[in-house]
């Protein structure tokens, strides 16, 4: 889950992709997102059966609680993804709007899965582990440790590669940048996956006076230091 | 901890501050996270002491493996950022490339820090709650999992408030904006800040032709989708 939950926040980032078409990178982003949404669902059912057959009470621990609520917002981050970044019918100003927000909410989702996974592995090794118990570090709690630090750190690893503006999809040069004044509103939602100024500089846009580019190299800046 | 680790965080993304000096903001935001290393380590040293008192091991669960990494972290962070951002010695191009690594490291601690108390919250939850158990869902069971959830809310919100472009302090305009080509030194840090283009269209530097307007949008553009 974790593993397709990250390559589906990536896609965007790995620039042998960059020659493909931004619509097949959505489809490939939405899904690989429906299929972390059904092994989510999938896990989520198998914990409930599992309970329900060993008579263990369902939903009483912190783990179950951030864990339905965070499968309730992937669910409708999933949803109005499609509605409104798939389906052709929203108008560009709510996609722009919409973005910022869908980028935050699909790392936070991402971000507290993680957390979930770690409060999942802590019960588990305290239930599992009796004879010798957890605290007693059997080899099986020291490898199990390893790997919730491992999941952190790809964690953390994920979301540096998706916060760096450097590693972002440059916009589609034919319909944006070269375009006339009142480009297509297909320009705009393209234009919205820019940050580095470099890509800018290969535009034809001229650079005129000294204080133009100075104002650029501001604007370099800040690209650059908005992240996160 | 958590609170003014928070505080810490946001302390530059108050509008009302805007009007302090950079040096004073720069003081209370190494001065609240050293107040939250302090708090950090009576904590980690209250756990082994508990620990020693009752005769359990220490260090053997992954709450512990995890606090412990990134309380490591978090002193080398606080170490990084103060000889590099608070002492004058640091050069400016080092300070603006080690700027966007200090803010992911920063919202990575803290979340992690998070993901790290719930740990702790499942961890005692269970060790605690004999009779009736965890599992019973004890009133105690369900105030302690209300508060995580609401940990989990702060720190979203936190994390939102600290990704936002607009809620950045703007540059400042006196050693920066408004001056000369060969700027000094300071302005280059200032101007790392600087996040939203409304703060340049309050400049006094011309927008001269069409073609600039549309590429000024264009980063403003930028600023805004490049935030996490």
């Amino acid at each position: 889950l974790v593993s397709v939950l990250s390559s589906a926040i990536v896609v965007y980032r790995l620039p042998w992709t960059w020659k493909c078409s931004k619509l097949l990178m959505k489809f490939i982003h939405a899904g690989l997102n429906t299929i972390a949404m059904i092994l989510a669902i999938v896990s989520i059912v198998a914990a409930f059966e599992y309970h329900n057959a060993q008579s263990i009470p369902n939903m009483y621990s912190l783990h179950s609680w951030i864990g339905l609520a965070v499968a309730i917002f992937y669910a409708l981050q999933l949803f109005v993804g499609f509605a409104v970044f798939l389906l052709p019918f929203a108008p560009v100003p709510l996609r722009a709007a919409l973005m910022p927000i869908h980028v935050y909410s699909g790392l936070t989702i991402f971000a507290t899965v993680i957390a979930t996974a770690l409060m999942g592995i802590t019960e588990k090794l305290i239930f599992s582990l009796q004879n010798p118990a957890y605290s007693a570090s059997p080899p099986e709690a020291t490898f199990v440790n390893c790997l919730g630090l491992l999941l952190v750190i790809f964690g953390a690893i994920i979301l540096w590669m998706a916060s760096r503006p450097h590693w972002k999809r440059p916009p589609e040069k034919n319909d944006e940048v070269l375009q006339p004044i009142g480009g297509t509103p297909e320009g705009t939602e393209a234009e919205s996956t820019m940050t580095d100024g470099s890509n800018a500089d290969k535009s034809d846009l001229r650079i005129n006076s000294e204080a133009d580019r100075k104002q650029n190299l501001k604007f370099d800046e800040a690209g650059q230091r908005s992240t996160m």
